[in-house]
């Protein structure tokens, strides 16, 4: 499963529910860009993750999308430039 | 065809890179997210627009990925929250 996600930078809780949001994935999965994670999740737990996120996110202003990938997932995906691993206790900057 | 990318922004030609990264993907698919595009394109098309997306990216700094995804598209695919339409003319300031 892919995660992709904008969080709007124009209320005074943006880098709270970017931070907050981020770190929901992180219990999920891999993070490979600012706003991107590959999660290995059963159904189940894809709900809860979704469930979690829609709490967080502000509907009115961020986008999230969820793509269920092709498996086996590397056989599938093609990365070129630097491989983007974030520490989350960091401030993010984007 | 789903492209992610992250673009650094410690460059000065951070926003020029990433403005000409859009417009690239612009010309094939539509864009989704502020740094993802849906893409259908055929093989050499894709192998085009990855070649220009290296010309213009800086490899040391920048992310770039490319998933083939399952289709039909929207079969796979969940979106929660706002559905962003980016004029390219604009600043983008993320």
């Amino acid at each position: 499963m892919l995660v992709t996600y904008d969080v709007s930078t124009l209320q005074d809780d943006s880098q709270k529910r970017l931070r907050r949001i981020a770190q929901a994935c992180n219990g999920y999965g891999q993070r490979v860009q600012k706003s991107v994670f590959e999660c290995s999740v059963s159904d189940v737990e894809l709900e809860e993750l979704i469930n979690k996120l829609l709490k967080i996110m502000d509907k009115e202003q961020d986008s999230l999308r969820i793509y269920r990938l092709r498996e086996p997932k590397d056989k599938f995906i093609r990365h070129y430039g630097v491989q983007t691993v974030v520490n989350l206790d960091e401030p993010l900057i984007i």
